[in-house]
């Protein structure tokens, strides 16, 4: 399901099609690739994503030209990607397949120096991040951010003489913005919503500090989804958001989970 | 975060929230729990679920009580479920609640008997269903469906001297109808749109059978969301349809895929 | 690949092979399928399970009959599996299949109620569980338990001023026994290990008892496989096991590990 | 779990333990960090990789210093990794933890520019590669490739009248070497054992020949483990071997498997 050079080999997928169905989306999944970001201090930073491609196709084509989209991905391989560069290559897509409408999703791994809180000893944390993009008569820019942090419960707390159980949970957000938004924006706002960030490299010092500070700011889910929501409402970049959290409940075998989607521009 | 009876124990989710941000979805997720289903022929099937529970919180209210969801599902666990007792339940989660909304999502395994189709050797096909439905005025109900099965490249086919590149594909349905439909009705749309079904047992004459009929009905994945969508469009019994194909590509490392959604009430 | 009946259809599996290469394993694998267990007080469970089931091909044949896998698992689907049987099943298996040696192995979930520690609220724990066996000359059967559990850190609980890290576990053991071991006794011995057991449905006094008794019993994940150890180490019933501990660090984005393995028979 | 300052604060992991229980391995799992590679031609590939690292503990020790693993991660960082710096790492491991036995295990995305087999379209093909790697008195290095690629089944092209059934295969290899061999080496033995590799752009005459080409040579998944262990027995770098194919059968929803183990020098 490929090719489009100019030989004697038939092109099926051009050929007409009568069934009068137009598809939504038509492409190539679970495309692993390198891909490079730019940091905010205009370093560049490489990772590998898992990408898809798809293009709306009328209803009187019988198939895409799936080769093209990799095709496409080769081209822009060597050119470090921000998020506001994201658009101008969905709408390559569109052009290349000559087609309506063109979808660009991206997942990936982004790290982020983070240093210790009382040490400040450095460690790498780890974030998974989605672009998700859709090229039309305009384009629709989407980003996500997941962080884990640590949540820890009130009810817990106030009800025990002492301890309270606390755990890993993962903040996520997608937000639509008016101007770039870079994923340090994103992280930041994300583990402010916790009880505390978490890290990857801490000492003793570091681990009082943190326990402590996580017991001085006990977080149910909800807690967690409406403070982050308060934070995006306040910031003017912002224009849509949907944002949950998924708590790992330390004392059951299933999650706590929240959800909050809202339009600001409605 | 849990609890509700009547004793000195502060109930810190009752307290009230002056946040004044409303929450659309609260509740457990990643709950495994047997199943029963109810088969077409009056019979059960015992199966393991995956479930999520979720209500809407007003702005006013700090929190929700996490084992309430646990405890509608304790008192449904004896009671076999067919797609059309699912609004029920999921009423009473609402009214358990005291919310406004609520949301219930199961994901499983569904088996069914299928014969090879020439030595008529029996076999169980097992196939991944999730049911989900909200209930706020009315209730809103969507059944899944995905079915493994065989897709043979057209174009593969019409340029080669011998042979077609097929592969294992998934076709995936969700459905809102306006009337109970079995699990079993709609995969044998899903199959009937690849370019054969698989089986689970096939002795030799199968094999040859199978192997000849799937080249003898090439279909890209535009080919089978078209196929799908017009049997879908013809069936009305069905309101509305979101479907998809994924194709592992056997010459390819990533998969092709499409995706048509319609509502025909609209 | 399939096929094994009588017909003029060539058997290419049955052809002599002469490369002189025997091959150690051969079979079918991620095969779903409904199983029964009996549990200790003479009920049945029912359950699904990923099934794998391989034998040994001499180096004189060319391919081995994989239809026949399906047909003894076919043979054997109303009958309710308890540990002991699986030999039985994994030698037809060596017999059907014509070969020296036969392994099977089935992961599944299996579901336990559990009384909340206070209000003894009733609740349904799932556990991942696997049956390993190998048929040759004798038997050898493998059984695995995965039951999640709660831990809390010894170090953030002594350095702390108040509260202390805490987080899910998973703690896991693989045995050999010299009898019948149900996988409720396994769990029992599993859970004793953690700081705390964790419960599906937990009422205020409930979560108020397990805040505080996990916080009076911290232990580092080498205290767990350690404790865990000493307890197979006593158990008369056990002959070899294989535990680990994965601790969800709710301080940390990665988790903590902990690994032993000894056969109390050499 | 953490910290080795020296402050005032305990150090409840260095305190003597009583249980008499060593452990087999301890430390941090599922670490998420950026991993560069030197290829063959004196280049060097970023990518994310999936970490693991342990080290036994004596007896008389409660716990070991979780923190120290993620230290000599961050002192290799910008250093690119070829397999034979692997040991060196490992070997660290053990010198900075103090211990008698260190395990390393890393599994990462790999990429090769492979060229269309007739247009000669270049495209960029991902392999998952694992480094496992175990130092106490001398080193021992394991590489581990999984290359995707298509088989075509020979019994159904026998029987059939036209067609045959193909699809995607997962070939895997672990192997021990008593030289350097890079992960492109073994990629090409691996690729060779199939009925034909994959690729990740094809235009249509190369579609061609990759069809018509896996149609002349078919292989069961016996076929392929075989092939393959003639080759890594040929190759002198080899020492030890262990090879599986996984092969997604494009007219089952259950997978074929074969296997194969084997020390050279024994």
């Amino acid at each position: 399901m490929t090719a489009d050079q100019p030989t004697t080999i038939p092109d099926v997928q051009a050929s007409p099609d009568d069934r009068r169905v137009a598809i939504d989306k038509v492409g190539v999944t679970g495309v692993t690739y390198p891909m490079t970001l730019e940091t905010p201090s205009g370093g560049k930073q490489p990772t590998v994503a898992s990408i898809s491609m798809y293009v709306a196709l009328p209803h009187t084509v019988k198939g895409t030209h799936m080769s093209r989209f990799l095709e496409v991905l080769n081209e822009h391989r060597c050119q470090p990607l921000t998020p506001d560069r994201i658009p101008e290559l969905t709408r390559t897509i569109k052009e290349r397949l000559d087609a309506d409408h063109a979808h660009f999703e991206a997942s990936f791994k982004y790290f982020i120096e983070k240093k210790a809180p009382v040490t400040e000893a450095p460690g790498l944390m780890d974030y998974d991040v989605t672009f998700e993009c859709t090229a039309n008569a305009v384009e629709d820019f989407v980003l996500g951010v997941k962080a884990p942090a640590t949540s820890l419960c009130p009810c817990s707390k106030e009800i025990s003489e002492y301890g309270a159980h606390n755990q890993r949970c993962t903040i996520e957000a997608k937000v639509r913005t008016n101007t770039t938004m870079w994923i340090e924006d994103l992280v930041k706002l994300l583990e402010a919503a916790a009880s505390h960030p978490v890290y990857a490299v801490l000492k003793r010092p570091d681990e009082k500090f943190v326990t402590e500070k996580a017991y001085e700011n006990p977080k149910f889910v909800e807690d967690i989804v409406r403070d982050l929501a308060l934070s995006l409402e306040d910031d003017d970049r912002i224009d849509w958001y949907s944002i949950s959290s998924t708590n790992a409940e330390s004392i059951h075998s299933h999650d706590a989970y929240a959800e909050i989607t809202r339009d600001k521009r409605s």
